[in-house]
């Protein structure tokens, strides 16, 4: 039973995409890294992206478009594909359905053998980071920090708003089999 | 038979890139762009990158890791059944192997309903384009102008020597079903 | 009378970082290649980048900051120090205010001897390339193509409709004494 | 006495741009960030960056080009000149040299009101986080942590250690007259 998926899922700005080159950076077998934002890089760009893909509100709530759903059904089956082909992964993921996003992900990877890490960030902190990243839309460190994780089960939870990227994923690397 | 993947096969600096966001802009239906740099980018960094990934020889070679082979066969088969699932993808490749790449992916997608597009430029016009780039390792354009189509058959070839990327992704888009 | 600013000018999507970067890699001494863009990235995001720098309409047109104005002078200063203090330097713009803005220019360049270089591109062509890099405002090429040089004076213009980055460095290098 | 200039020094992963950004969004006037990340980016690329810039050894070590001084001397000269123009700037800088790098900007800023601000932090968190980051040379951080902050003064020091970028910025804004 190796573990050939860790899916870290977390608010933005609360650290996961740090703590997946962690993981890769730490453990023995080649990771590929992918995630929420390797799927919205490969979207149409505005001002398509309003139809097709996601899009903020001035808040920094997300909107997604009518047909995101379908695109992002068939990258998880994808990923999951890579998985069952062989590939380790560590997907980078935000929750914003809770409980129903993580069902997909469960229900995409079927047997493949999963450690499920929520990654957890004080909300002032992570927006504190939001302003500090200077490319982000403020605002959604804020709106996601407790709503992505809400109903979702986990092998492991990090913590990363006093511990650094590299020490959650030493915590992380210690639970793959 | 719904056009289902556009493989856009060419050099480094031929123009793949800027054909497939003009094909995503002007296409109906959404697409996804997903190519040999997404792989790239999801691989461990550097130093590691050497054993797992891919390095660049001085003369701007391409140099596979011993485990390169394995993780984009995994990748292959993820973007093969991404299609499956019904996303319409343009995928952005170079067959440093030639005939031998594009059969990797065809054995991949199996009966999925594919575009083989021929990405051609002078070589001596792509070395101009990679130095006005300046961001990619000088060498790579010469390199692989002419071997990565060797061997390959194509439904359509574009030459963006003396033709916009905008006006390629028309002649390509023209031949999407 | 060793030229040591070289000002290349024009719309977006013209193609003016290409040549800076083939002139970087062409001339035989070191040049510093700084531009709009190099102000912009400095300046405080948004949102408040719509007080203090600039914004786009929707239709592609560039608006103002009530603190741009300052800030840019300050910018055209420092940039023309670095030039007195015998950095070689290409500066990379788009003189939205025409002849005002080379005015601009000139007078804080004082006696230092500059080559006035005039990028032109066709404004359909642009437009594709806009769509191409993927990563522009829409309509921001086509709306600055033109008025950028009106009543503009150029030691030279170079055209990259249908010449190459590279050509045209080389017809700027020329003329660099 | 309004402070013109905020110079932020330490090493490489110590968390300057993080406190950088978060200066401009708080303080209540524009401040340009510029800093030796601009001046690098500005420079030819390689390979001519191993004779004009800067390159580095396999251990993070940084390898000053010939040409690197004179160069950075007209920068220092020119950002100088953007504050006696009236630009408030923040300051992005790694004294490589401690004592003899500070000097330098002393001497070009002269008279113009300077807040010396040294931003540290533990040199085995600095390493965790260049690995976080990615696309950093690994060596860097461990290498400059202690060495730029050598015989420097300060009007303040931050530490983020411990401390987020936020809370440095904001203790950073309280000195600025």
């Amino acid at each position: 039973m190796t573990t050939q998926v860790i899916v870290l899922n977390g608010g933005s700005s609360s650290g996961k995409s740090g703590i997946a080159r962690c993981l890769q950076a730490i453990l023995p077998e080649p990771w590929l890294a992918l995630g929420v934002d390797t799927l919205i890089h490969a979207m149409p760009v505005s001002p398509r992206r309003s139809v097709v893909g996601i899009d903020f509100a001035p808040d920094g709530a997300v909107i997604f478009g009518p047909q995101f759903r379908a695109l992002e059904a068939a990258w998880i089956a994808g990923v999951a594909a890579m998985a069952n082909a062989g590939a380790r992964v560590i997907v980078d993921e935000v929750f914003l359905g809770g409980a129903a996003s993580q069902q997909r992900w469960k229900a995409a990877l079927g047997t493949v053998p999963v450690l499920w890490v929520g990654v957890r960030c004080d909300s002032a902190v992570a927006a504190g980071r939001e302003i500090a990243r200077g490319d982000r839309v403020i605002g959604m460190a804020v709106s996601q920090a407790e709503v992505v994780h809400q109903g979702v089960a986990y092998d492991l939870q990090v913590d990363t708003t006093h511990t650094e990227a590299l020490e959650c994923a030493q915590a992380i690397a210690a639970c793959v089999r």
